[in-house]
């Protein structure tokens, strides 16, 4: 059975925790990472009453041995990867704290070398042919890909707005960095990208931390999980003949 | 019957008339439009053979009367317009006729707003909800979108490059366009996506016109028909509250 | 004498004859394009008042031949050539008419191709040493600079935006020609460049048509004319060992 | 008198040290600030030959504490700041130590942070209208302009790039988190600008590190020092009324 390893989980009804109900729902063991216990655990309760297969490794992706730990854990045949770490962080230049900027740094970009590194050396130093059989239990990757690597970005990536100079700094790394990486390791069939999620989502997090928010934005202001998962899916399944390495997703009524 | 127009489609082994037989597939009625009537007749062949509906128009994008045609012709339902018209144009500057680099915005990116301009109209006049109730025959797209519009693009689109700068200016006008049509549009429920074409695609084009390099680049090299196929069909079945614009695509042996 | 030709000029206090006025300060000839004889009439005299060559040239930019006859009348030693033409051209592309979308092209981009590659022309045509001897009347080019052509740029060259795809059309296709161009014909000694001006310009054009948003903005929320030409000397005046194709320039109170 | 600080000065025949040389011979003040005293030192005594006045401060860039000493030695009348540290950092993701990742975010990023944010603080803590008289030992600073901070950024700013993922995201954080203090501290007065350099730089690292390479190149091949000083001086200059953000500099044959 081909594995997958989703960093960055917390609630059920956030994007971490759907990705790994989606791609268990496709046939592979998700191993289900992030900081809190009860969290990762009610996840995989939740993919195991679906019929799934899971595992909750707690990690913190900004310390190495752990990662080391949770590629460990998810062991032979590891297909997909998703670097899912990395909350904004607002706040002006003038008065941030240090700490402040570069804990930004460690969740946002730091935790992405990490794993994205692990990622592509279990990757290279599996079997090229054994994510291709399109048998059961491959989540249905495509034929010649030796790994897929998906990091989760937004509108902050791609520039710099004020009161979200942590923010921005540490995404606009994180991008920098799978670019490079899509590049240096497609020729050997690693397919890493990028996914762009340009506003608020329709997750329990903005419904619990901004519920007057997420009230007056009502459905359609939110992006739903759903159709942001639908676009790893499609990544994850595409053939190394047709790569995407970023897509962007929004709302039809998000202002951009 | 949900109906769909793809213009810009040539020989069957090629991105206009992949996409037709796609969505064909998907239970749209599909208007195939192109230049060459035989090269048409024989898509729709294909597709009714295959037991799907499509019909011919032998349309010039770059007429304005014949885009009336075309969608007079296609009706009512119309739910998805591809617009895949524009070749690569190469040539130094100081060498070019006016004409030249003239047409090649014409095909480009004026045929584009022709196509565009009248796609938006006739999403903006229909039924809003037809489209949206998943039943027979809609082609699976989403609720609550009132029309899909998809450009084809290219690496071209993004910046410009030596011996092809009537290439490159065509494509940045088609798809700033484009970005603005998504920006305008998608509040009324229109989806409006740019796919970046990077790199030569797997078709009859490159077969017969470049063997040498085709048999040279081998299977990998070139972009899979259907995996740019999958990238559309994707974009086309998004719901309003995740849509992408931007979707690039290339093999994993690229150099970008 | 060394020569420049500035197309798109205007009233005195507008862009395109800031810059003549400037570049015949230098030292340079300028010849004084634009479609109203007054206009470039009080240009050259204004020029003259001060003692500096100027000759005004009535030419519509979208007119091959009209352009060519502008470089007859400019002769040799040109050294720098500047295209200024085309106006924000507002609408929403489904109210549009194909003619109106057509000019904005026609202005914005297609006149900048008969333009620059007149230019190229002559400059790869001319003494490749003439204009590098840094004696008098050659307006301080850099040695090794066979010509500089410099197109005006604005923020929809980057992006498309609702309201405005016509002008983002335009201004993409001048982009994207523009960058074709600059690498190009880097190599042989012609120097491209693209002047982003991101708002509003300080020039009597703002002032007659917008009086009200004028006033309101007050003196900071309007870009200064003479900041933007110091910006198309700074360009002219880089040496081959230091080119910079693009340059943005925006008030400190401008929202981006 | 007015003062600068420049940080990321080594060999005299260096970005920094030439800095440092120009805006002494404006008038500033300049503290010459990197890691080696004997580089300062060689400084400020070349611009002190020349008139000029200087002070070295060896200052590790990453430091926050030796960072605020560097601004308390400046002291009042800081009118220029750049931030010119960081080396390229090649190196394949998967062979990467994560300390050598690290280390180049500390230098390419965290430090223009550090600088940065103190750069702010004291500009907005001074007598806004102090720089501004054009008087004598101002540098030529533009009225209105409460300080500029200005970064050293390269073509690796932009997009990733394969064997240089580590350089590519230390610098595209940087990037970001100066468009963010762009728009951040704009209004305030403080101009804050990104100079970014394509390509090799004739001075004494490529020479002494590259032998061969410098030498194949030839003079045209390696971007002149005094061009992109020239840049700097430029951007410094501007008004309020048009201030550029970002500026690229490359020479006359370089392939992008």
């Amino acid at each position: 059975m081909n594995t997958a390893i989703v960093i960055g989980v917390g609630p059920d009804r956030g994007l971490g925790a759907q990705l790994c109900r989606r791609f268990a729902g496709l046939g592979l063991k998700v191993f289900v990472a992030g900081r809190t216990r009860e969290s990762l655990d009610a996840v995989v309760a939740n993919i195991e009453a679906d019929g799934g297969a899971a595992e909750a490794v707690v990690t913190d992706a900004t310390d190495e041995c752990q990662v080391a730990s949770l590629f460990d854990a998810a062991g032979d045949g590891l297909t997909l990867v998703v670097y899912n770490v990395g909350n904004n962080t607002p706040g002006r230049i003038a008065d941030m704290e240090a700490g402040y900027f570069e804990a930004a740094w460690r969740t946002g970009c730091f935790g992405g070398f990490l794993v994205g590194r692990e990622a592509v050396r279990r990757f290279l130093a599996g079997d090229s042919g054994s994510s291709g059989d399109d048998g059961a239990g491959n989540g249905g990757v495509a034929t010649g890909t030796r790994g897929t690597l998906l990091f989760t970005g937004a509108s902050a990536s791609l520039r710099g707005r004020a009161n979200f100079g942590a923010f921005n700094s540490s995404k606009g790394a994180l991008r920098n960095l799978a670019q490079a990486m899509a590049k240096e390791y497609g020729p050997e069939g690693v397919h890493v990208g990028h996914v762009v999620i340009d506003g608020g989502i329709a997750g329990e997090k903005i419904f619990s931390r901004f519920p007057d928010f997420a009230e007056s934005a009502g459905g359609g202001r939110l992006i739903s999980l759903e159709g942001i998962v639908d676009g790893y899916v499609h990544l994850f399944r595409q053939p190394p003949t047709a790569w995407t390495f970023e897509l962007d997703l929004r709302t039809s009524v998000e202002n951009w």
